[in-house]
């Protein structure tokens, strides 16, 4: 099968005007088949505050009322989206930007209310958050993605998705990135780079130059264990890892600077 | 050939809830193969405006310095592109919102600073106006979008091109809507709809019922010779026999409520 290089970076590196041509050049420079996803949570907070909407994060996550989903459809959909596209164009990668809602690519869920354990929300007690307009991904297909691949296409998504009912979601940009990965594993030898902080995963959290080169599905319930793995990076792997059982080749994760993951760290199954 | 058609619509008609719903169902209920190509000028300058930002016009057409691009990126190519593509998918229409940057599909040179004549920008003298991030289009692919339609995608672009060198361009959407039909006309027979205040081209416009069914080029001369089409239809006339010399096979002016044309004014070669 022919190979297929997804790239996840967050909004941080998307928002600032050198670090975004720095992964454009780096990503234009990828051989062979492509397709990026980005963030843009930081611009989104930015833009509303302009527009004297507030921002409310409850355990890192977004609430995403009516007022909020106009601006992330705005910022994800438009500003960043459409603007890494033209920057793509001008190095000659014939970039397309989607939503979840362009060609049905993905359909979600809408959350519903969950309770928030205090520890999470930083409040005084456990309570009931409405995210809104949050999508939990239920399908993503892959095939007429992959049919613009294979003309060469490089599809560039934002963290939208929609409920086939009319309604754009708002959607984790790491999940959206590992649905997509499994849907396109049917068509294409995927391999899946999340772009982090840190070089990889650490093995000592004090040093930056730890980097665990590889784990596997038996190393890692060991990792955890141990407490070398912990926090969030323990969903980041388990999603990993369930990529890799769907039919991902490897996942990597690493920093911007090393697109290609040659120092990262390797999860496979 | 099979039949393809685009319909232009107004940002009046799509800025509104109720019109839209309107629209998107006369829309899907077109048979066969279609393309809908909107603006979205009142939105922009209500963003702009909420933001801080001056709306300038000049001679009817948007003034787009650095932080109107921004405006127009997340509102046409964000909010109401990507907003149509939900409500469309939940009509079980596969829309994929477009730019022209999207699969390099429209192609434009940035305007050049121009002489705006005292009559039209409404100034005591004439002067040279830069309209910023503006853009003519130079070229549309019509090669991508047919592959995409006869696979039952339903292209909704945004009034927006790119320069090819990374930016974005603010750019007409009658532009857009003509320029497509054109590059769409070597892969279908293309009707090209534009939807209108009236009912179609009036013969007096004082009365809104005189509508004049048929325009060709031969008849066209004698009408502007004789006053009965003036103004702004003149050039509107002008593209669309342009388009029809181009391959388009109709262009029809009509109003929202007659999305098939059975009412509006035909022109054709």
């Amino acid at each position: 099968m022919e190979q297929l290089t997804i790239i996840k970076v967050g909004g941080k590196i998307v928002e600032d005007a050198q670090s975004l041509e720095k992964l454009l050049s780096d990503f234009a420079n990828i051989p062979g088949h492509k397709l990026l996803v980005h963030g843009g949570g930081r611009s989104a907070t930015k833009v509303a505050s302009d527009l004297g909407i507030e921002t409310r994060m409850v355990g890192g996550r977004r609430v995403t009322d009516t007022k909020m989903l106009n601006v992330v459809t705005m910022v994800y959909g438009g500003l960043i989206n459409k603007r890494i596209v033209a920057q793509l164009q001008a190095r000659d990668i014939n970039a397309l930007g989607l939503t979840g809602a362009d060609m049905n690519v993905i359909h979600s869920v809408r959350r519903k209310p969950v309770l928030v354990k205090a520890e999470v929300s930083g409040l005084d007690i456990d309570h009931m958050v409405d995210y809104g307009y949050v999508g939990d991904v239920d399908s993503c297909d892959g095939e007429m993605l992959s049919i613009l691949i294979k003309k060469g296409i490089v599809p560039v998504m934002a963290p939208l998705t929609h409920d086939g009912q009319g309604h754009l979601l708002n959607t984790n940009a790491d999940t959206i990135a590992g649905e997509t990965a499994k849907a396109l594993a049917n068509y294409f030898d995927v391999t899946l780079v999340y772009c982090f902080e840190k070089k990889g995963v650490l093995m000592n959290e004090d040093d930056d130059e730890s980097v665990i080169p590889q784990i596997t599905s038996s190393d890692f319930g060991q990792l955890v264990t141990d407490g070398v793995i912990s926090g969030g990076m323990i969903p980041k792997i388990d999603n990993a890892l369930s990529a890799c059982k769907a039919g991902v080749k490897q996942v990597i994760i690493t920093q911007m600077t090393d697109l290609a993951g040659k120092e990262g760290t390797v999860i496979k199954m």
